[in-house]
């Protein structure tokens, strides 16, 4: 697939144009950014991880059924995707209270619901991400209400996908975030990565922390925990 | 009804006990408070206001079939009530998004979204009454997935209620915050109040702001608008 010009370049990810007008490549940085580009720091291999993991990922989702924009890795850190008009909106999937909603709802990191959390943000740098509910998703035509059930079903549905993925890998899958993009048919189709960048991912056994709240919290061995990640996942395809 | 003692003294309202243990006399003060205590004056004469045209709103939506805690106005400033178990939730419907949310958005203050919006908060002043979604405030046990479908509905009926009483008054209601409490019985009532302390009103032919954000944003005559909100309300009823 030849590789065109350079159309968006984002803090960890950059999107090139194909000879075809429906893919894109999307090749992945070493950088890592965390409340909302506040702190910014480069990982060397960060981008060869992810592009490994979110291909497990997606294959795992895309074998169950679940339409997502991956259509194959084509190099160490390059995926062939499908061109997606993107959905301005972040669907947080949470099996765990963590991260600052802990702090928000002031309740300790790690309680459990019952079912699985909904979240949505309104995907908008210049106003921060705002949280927003389905009401004002709906009233500022993000979405239609009937997309909105169906994101939240295609959410739940690849919760329990890669809830089992990671946790044959001896990994808990605490919470991710999702975002989705539409085809040319108006198909709603996931879209982004689905890494330790933006899945919240613990040690099985230990509750240790293997994702991007390494170098949220400054914990150190960043890149260490991906590279466990990806490599827990390696095996259990064995 | 035989005053007790002193069971709660908020910022805006005092709780006192009756001599009936499922009774209580709620007694509004002439304080106002914004930016969740941050900003707050004396408004001679507001409490008196809020007593009349919260009786007013009490009753239309009691004449309405829905359930309340109000039972009547026993003072200028003085309310029998229901004594109810509070459910730790504020429910905003709005018919136009207006105040901090249209910052929020980034949308202009104004927009009409095609349904009412319906918002939730988790009242709790440690953490600064948190946006929460449903799903949260089910994981949170604040209510049942079923409390919540009954809350939304209430709050919609209600919504209609209010929106007739006041478009009658020449006002349009342009958002208000509800807040629930559970009687012995566990049943769900609409508690605190219903005054331009949490109704955003505007006058319908000007857009004249005639509620709570005269003080929020400095823009002077606060009792008088209330006033004017009472005397509008009490001409419709003759």
């Amino acid at each position: 697939m030849e590789k065109g010009e350079l159309v968006f370049d984002g803090n960890e990810k950059q999107i090139f144009a194909t000879g075809e007008p429906d893919k894109v490549i999307i090749r992945y940085k070493d950088v890592g950014t965390a409340f909302n580009n506040i702190k910014r720091a480069v990982f060397h291999g960060k981008g060869v991880l992810n592009n490994a993991i979110s291909t497990i990922t997606f294959e795992a989702l895309r074998d169950a059924g679940i339409k997502v924009h991956f259509i194959e890795s084509i190099s160490d850190r390059e995926q062939l995707c499908l061109k997606l008009e993107p959905v301005p909106i972040q669907v947080t999937c949470r099996n765990r209270i963590a991260g600052s909603l802990a702090r928000i709802l002031g309740v300790e990191e790690g309680l459990k619901p019952q079912g699985c959390i909904l979240d949505l943000r309104y995907n908008n740098d210049d106003l921060g991400d705002p949280v927003i509910n389905d009401d004002q998703a709906v009233a500022l035509s993000l979405v239609t209400a009937e997309e909105l059930r169906h994101i939240k079903s295609v959410a739940c549905k690849s919760n329990e996908v890669l809830t089992e993925l990671f946790g044959r890998a001896g990994i808990e899958l605490v919470d991710f975030k999702m975002e989705f993009g539409r085809n040319a048919e108006g198909e709603l189709i996931i879209a982004d990565e689905l890494s330790p960048d933006n899945c919240r991912l613990w040690d099985a056994r230990t509750g240790e922390k293997m994702d991007k709240d390494r170098f949220r919290l400054d914990l150190g061995n960043v890149t260490g925990s991906y590279a466990e990640v990806l490599d827990r996942l390696k095996k259990t395809k064995r």
